[in-house]
């Protein structure tokens, strides 16, 4: 298989085990950035991300043209992606979710940090970003470059950024680490909730977040957890 | 297809879809305004959404009389509906349920406010009705035309009331936005009770609120959510 | 169809319905009294109620004696159903289960009472009963008559019993109710401690649970539930 | 059946209740002691629990060495198992797992203790094991015999050790025990949670909880419970 269809049915993988986990539901999206061109991304179409087929998955420039979009409507929101693989060359997918466990965080300022070594892949320091501080009252969407750039800069060098009142984005070296963070940072997200109602909590140390997220992104960790995850979304064969 | 087989057909598919989503269970309806008679609705005979087929859809005055049962037993609730479209020309569905996360604040009076763009459809302002103030000690069912207008009185310009103990009525121009404002409603209840529990919240503003709204109940945004929720109900063939 | 046969079919389907709800895991159980004889009623021998068939039923005189056991176990707890029987002429079914929702008010003295209407059919009273205050340490099972008539003398004219560290008692005209209650007991638990930590609750008054509860116990409002129950649980051709 | 065969099939079907009844997710790990080798025991490669069959069953020392691998990957945390068969001649199973609900209570300092009698197998004294105390900062993960040997010391005489911001170990007579005690904590984490949030909580004396512990891991209730799981997790058949 060529490289670029490998990487077209990654994206269709992702999005339907992003579906099954419960991370999205009609909203959110998931990409690869182009594996024989940098400047280029791979996303679906305008579509829930559990019907999403190989028939949907369109290219992009990091600015967010698409290079032949054959009559497919594209997501408003891929601008997020792009300026994420613009200013970011080590990460190769981003997840864009709205995550029922994160908004709380996002909406509260309460620092989200792991509780759970299975969580650590989501990092020490997990940044806040209000479109509002910048662009006002808005629709809340990232619907243009200047936006994503900002959400950009504000995840800096971390694999999570909040965004208030609307979701999170992540970013990963391949498409199981986003979509493997997406998932876990929902986990974390749950789980320290439930850990602060119940009394003062003890986070992973830093160097244990270190630690532990080696080990979880590591390739005997994510082939496992990989093949579960197809599996219970049913695309073993995908 | 005709214009009122299509809105029969209309009728099943949200029932179904409400009841995939856990927004309705044994109790709850859904009806669409008549498309060629502003003075009618359809609706089903008294059945659990989950079961409704297009066999029990049944057209019924504004009033609620039944326009031919042929044997078929209305809800007892059915006043909700015609009081609405009386007196709301611009709604087109109606939806009654008793999704279990609206439920603690139409008994506490804790504000119900979007903490998330996907729910700023619900509105900035949320009234809760409570049956006793006019009609005392009842079983709380909406039985009469008196307690219908009493109800969408209290609904006013807006498309959501809570009922104090018992549920909430939602309005819609379509049965796609009243179906899609209770499933996000029910999302909206949720993410807000959990934020509370965590801190102070920053609620979206009354402009956020409108421009998100307008973005939700947009066509490309309806379309999509729609094609999801009817594959997930196991109606896209409908 | 016998009146007897029909009554057995009644057992399995209220079993398979609670197994379908969550009310029941491995463990839980409902009854139903004989038809032709009310100094007997009929139970499942020993097995959990997600895998209890026609031939499971088993007949017992109210002391717990099984008439004909043909080499079946019975269930440890079956001198709850008895006493209730003995004590409640009105009381034509029984369930006894450990629903997760109800545990937290049965171990901390918070009074359950409704906040839905749905809820009402729980009753505006119910006592928790405390096997520890008569028997002191046990393993918390009502395994002797006389421990089941101490919780049927604490039940009294109720419909539900708690059951300290261990679950609850429902009692029924018929198993549509015994069951019907026990679902919604699990709702009204849920919603009530959801509500409570939202702040000030305003429950249904004592003559709106009567209201309410005449209402989702008459024959239009459970045939609806039913049909919908038993379509869930997927024994709507028994 | 050879003992050994049967002993590998008890593996398989622990694994897949674990992963039916959401103990475990792509992580976490079920073992029984060799049945003709107390120096031996079985565990599966490194796979999600949920994927485990036969062939994956691999044979190990106590000291964690693959008798023959052919070639499969073993689990990095397989210390923990052989460490607890070591120190403890009455323990035939270990489950080793990350259930959402035990979590917050790793990594507060609440005390665990069961507040159901369906709970009572996890017994009246639940120790915390903190692998920073002896280790410093690590991936967390008990990776030779020196951790395994510590958390067993931690462990004690005990069915459950909780491990900070990791997840439990549980150790058991027999594969079902170890299975129910690891799903059965699970409810009792999740209820006593729900409880300490209603207000002050009466929990199981001990002499309770060594009653209710006696009841619920004996034959008749086991035999139970273990038809229910197998039926659940599909794998009635193995």
């Amino acid at each position: 298989m060529s490289d670029v269809l490998q990487a077209m049915r990654d994206v269709v993988v992702a999005n339907r085990i992003l579906a099954r986990e419960g991370v999205v539901d009609a909203y959110g999206h998931v990409t690869v950035r182009h594996p024989d061109n940098p400047e280029r991304y791979l996303m679906s179409c305008s579509r829930a991300p559990e019907l999403v087929t190989l028939d949907d998955i369109m290219e992009f420039t990091l600015e967010g043209e698409p290079v032949d979009d054959s009559g497919r409507v594209p997501y408003a929101e891929r601008f997020i992606h792009g300026a994420i693989y613009e200013k970011r060359p080590d990460v190769n997918s981003v997840v864009h979710n709205h995550s029922h466990a994160v908004i709380p965080f996002g909406v509260t300022g309460v620092k989200l940090r792991p509780v759970i070594h299975v969580g650590a892949s989501i990092g020490a320091d997990i940044p806040v970003w209000d479109i509002r501080d910048r662009f006002g009252d808005t629709n809340l969407l990232v619907v243009d470059m200047e936006q994503g750039r900002d959400l950009a800069d504000c995840l800096g060098p971390n694999r999570v950024a909040l965004m208030r009142g609307h979701g999170c984005a992540v970013a990963g070296v391949s498409h199981q680490q986003s979509t493997m963070t997406s998932v876990y940072l929902q986990v974390a997200a749950e789980l320290q909730a439930q850990a602060m109602r119940m009394g003062e909590v003890t986070y992973l140390s830093d160097a244990e977040i270190e630690h532990c997220s080696a080990t979880f992104t590591s390739e005997i960790s994510v082939n496992r957890a990989w093949q579960y995850l197809r599996h219970r979304a049913g695309v073993s064969d995908l």
